[in-house]
């Protein structure tokens, strides 16, 4: 069982303003929850299902949890229905992750969460382990992205910078993806980069357009104005992968 | 301005229910209402504010409409806000549309509205017209299929199917992925073909999977489970672009 006062803690968490002053957020669902437990993510409080209890004690038994309801994760989170977990997470310091070679996702006002989410995923599925994200991009730990990353927020760094500082001192190829560019069937990507994507509507801002070395195109068959900025991401690491590894 | 029985006529038509007894959808926002407007679908009722009006005139004016406030926009249909219009438009039968040449997408159960909406813009951008789909597969005329598919709803067709029956009589080959199969870098697709997209959760169902003659994957560099099924589209069908066109 909780209290009132601790759903209505886990309600305001809901909130970006009650996140950053807290500096927790919340993690829900089955796949999200082990993976956070399994992260280097500190768990700060854990709500489980006697069921999810049962079916992952060895996970669950060494964080201070608490068994409750369906009913009650339902009412204390975003989902509108959990049958398993809700976790209390210590957010990270924005600090950069060291990243060697290869590639980096830089992300120019992506406002939306669950775009940002599918974008985290799509980055580990390749392997990229770091993005570096402008301060108008959703918030990392909005329940949104945390959900649409599914588990992949344990393993991808968004990191919130100055893009124009950031791209002056990359010293790699900027490949900035456009309506109009080279085809990406046709780019010779260079062993490592940065791959920068702009804002759903407005693509990518003018101060950051200037730091852009190869402005690169996706082809178009049909009708549709643009493609979403998650798909486009997915396509180009596609057709980085075909070159760089 | 519109009645209190016409606000819940409309408030009705976000209910699967209701739309399918209508036969009637909602299409909300300025860029899908105005793609609806120049498309061959028929636009019931046209609800707009003073603004879209003044700003489309030509091509609002032959179409009944009234003139509404913003908050009545938004009272009346599922977006938190909308500057622009709404359109009460006539479901078309359930049928297939010709299709020669080129690839067709089928669908077995993909159930999020949103990654039906997102396959839609995708495929319109790689010239698809129709996506054949299991009924298990998420509603054409849900209205967050359609404002995911940012207009493209009315240039590619989805037509609702037993996919057996589908894939038994297409005579192309069927590509269907998988987490396990060849690698879509290598794989020498056909002029034309099916490809075959499976549920979010379980993939491709037993039955269908039989049908499939030619698993393909997508190369993984890194650590996540799974592709967003909308993300798996896109990526697949930059990759048959590089065969057939």
């Amino acid at each position: 069982m909780i209290s009132k006062a601790t759903t209505k803690f886990l309600k305001s968490l809901q909130l970006k303003k009650y996140r950053r002053q807290e500096r927790l957020f919340l993690v829900e669902g089955e796949k999200s929850v082990l993976e956070v437990l399994k992260s280097d993510f500190k768990v700060h409080q854990l709500l489980v299902t006697e069921k999810f209890m049962h079916d992952y004690a060895p996970e669950i038994t060494p964080v201070k949890h608490d068994v409750v309801t369906e009913k009650m994760l339902a009412s204390a989170g975003t989902f509108v229905t959990n049958n398993a977990a809700l976790a209390v997470v210590e957010m990270k310091p924005n600090t950069p992750v060291e990243v060697s070679t290869g590639y980096t996702l830089v992300l120019d006002g992506v406002n939306d969460p669950g775009n940002l989410g599918t974008i985290i995923r799509t980055a580990d599925w390749y392997g990229i382990r770091q993005i570096v994200a402008s301060d108008e991009t959703a918030e990392f730990y909005n329940p949104k992205v945390i959900a649409a990353s599914k588990g992949s927020f344990c393993r991808v760094n968004v990191y919130y910078a100055s893009l124009e500082k950031y791209l002056d001192e990359a010293g790699v190829p900027v490949y900035g993806a456009f309506m109009e560019g080279e085809n990406i069937h046709e780019v010779k990507f260079a062993p490592s980069g940065i791959l920068l994507l702009g804002n759903e509507a407005r693509g990518i801002s003018e101060k950051v357009m200037e730091r852009v070395t190869c402005r690169i195109t996706i082809p178009r068959y049909g009708a549709a104005e643009s493609l979403n900025v998650a798909m486009a991401t997915a396509i180009i690491c596609d057709n980085i992968t075909r070159f760089v590894r």
